[in-house]
């Protein structure tokens, strides 16, 4: 069996910029994708307009732009939906074992994402991209003063809502309890804020709107009351969920998320974690292409020793 | 005095970065520049072929895009040479003495890069960007079955040298000395590589070439014997100097650089390193809008709390 230097599971922004640095490398390397394209959670991305030197970008468009600079220096591509990994340690061949083959290599980069958890109310799929987010920091800009709500009560949910009070003209924060998760010093911020209104005990039903969010309906967990707030924009904040499953036992995990620093270096010698999948401080595009050449980087120095 | 929320030392990719993601934030931003042009390192590249999502483009136009994306986001430049930072502690305002001005704010980044060492040999800034290169992961890959030299004896100058030696025809280090300062692993694994010829005690008198890099004359520090080699680039690896000067007493520093993790938390509360000035495994473009974007990040973080 051909045995790789390098296999990148996973083709969003930071397998894609892997992809990138370890063609420029010249390392024998194959990347695994299960969807049909690449690009990961940018491509049902409306508009992005944080990624430095491409304002105002299609999501979709990025995510091809990556695909295309990484086949334009030939970067090979597999379709198929890796199930574990195998791996006898420090200096050994791994085995990847996908739905259809099994691949090996020297090195393995992990970016396989993450992917954002779902309300699972009515309007939310089908308004995902025109007035429901998932990200402040990524389409926060889009809603200068305009009303919106942040749904959830951890720290990210309060973030959101602080950030998003600095441009929005109104800012429901929608939280199923009496009490916010959040820290208390984002709490005393939140709260301080003349713009944001609570609304306590509370679950969203269903998001409305023809082509973009028009309103959100609410329903109080405690008296059964209902309510409906005229808005432009709803964010999720529920939390997300990194697609580690196949790596369970392979690499430490905190939370589902490999743990790694900014070198990209998981618990397992030779195999790496880059983008969303990594803990990490900030998950943006940017960040994860970062990833991707560092990863590159470390896998070089690792192949180097080997 | 306006104090600005947040006041950005530098624009090269690194303080572009973080001037859109603040500008998306809506924090009150000034950008401090002392050259006329943004940019910063990236102006005097030739190609850069490893930026995701712009392969093939010009450092030059890489650099303009970043500042264009910025300037349409609202970002505000002063033209100013930054002398010295007076910072009273935790929540206190920061005062950035400037050559023209002094300026204040609440947090501060500072993103004032990198530059590489010279040889000081002539040719050598003539043909800069012409087969003499400073980055072997960023222009390595245009010297495909070329014939390419690295001057220098450390890690770097070692990782270059294997890293060239996979797509170049040959590849000569030349090293002052008889013995690398290179970490061991690497030296052996240089030293077992068929095209990798190692000119030991000999120093570069000049790099020769009409509009590109043609040959390389070598003077033995031993005998005085000279030598001149036919090839295609020059890579110097004598190492590099962040621009910290300034910062000198202001916040921790390792070698010049500020020690300062993913998060971009230097060692005094409210300012941040990004960018090549931060100590960091990987000096790139896309590494340095990554810590622009982080460093955003935990100065809003910083910024909710006072």
């Amino acid at each position: 069996m051909n045995v790789y230097d390098l296999i990148i599971i996973g083709s969003g922004p930071a397998g894609l910029a892997a992809a990138i640095y370890a063609q420029r490398a010249k390392l024998n390397t194959l990347v695994i994708e299960k969807a049909m394209v690449s690009g990961g959670q940018v491509l049902n991305t409306y508009e992005v307009d944080n990624y430095p030197g491409l304002p105002g970008i299609g999501g979709y468009d990025l995510g091809l732009k990556f695909r295309e600079h990484a086949d334009k220096l030939g970067a090979v591509f597999a379709e198929d939906d890796v199930v574990r990994v195998e791996d006898e340690g420090d200096g050994k061949v791994k085995r990847v074992i996908g739905q259809d083959h099994t691949y090996e290599a020297r090195a393995l980069i992990i970016a396989t994402g993450a992917h954002h958890r779902l309300l699972g109310v009515p309007g939310e799929e089908r308004l995902s991209g025109s007035g429901v987010s998932y990200c402040a920091t990524c389409d926060g800009a889009f809603f200068r003063n305009k009303v919106t709500a942040v749904i959830g009560g951890g720290d990210v949910a309060v973030e959101d809502a602080i950030f998003l009070a600095r441009m929005c003209s109104k800012v429901y924060v929608v939280h199923r309890r009496a009490e916010l998760r959040a820290a208390k010093s984002l709490q005393e911020k939140l709260f301080s804020l003349d713009n944001v209104e609570m609304v306590w005990d509370s679950v969203a039903e269903e998001i409305c709107g023809e082509n973009r969010v028009e309103s959100l309906k609410l329903s109080n967990v405690k008296t059964g009351e209902k309510r409906e707030i005229s808005l432009q924009g709803v964010f999720i904040a529920v939390g997300i969920t990194p697609e580690s499953q196949a790596f369970e036992g392979l690499v430490d995990m905190e939370g589902g998320y490999i743990k790694a620093g900014e070198d990209c270096l998981s618990s397992a010698p030779g195999i790496f974690a880059a983008g969303d999948v990594r803990q990490k401080q900030l998950r943006q595009i940017i960040t994860a292409a970062a990833d991707g050449a560092n990863a590159v980087t470390s896998a070089e120095r690792y192949l180097m020793k080997h």
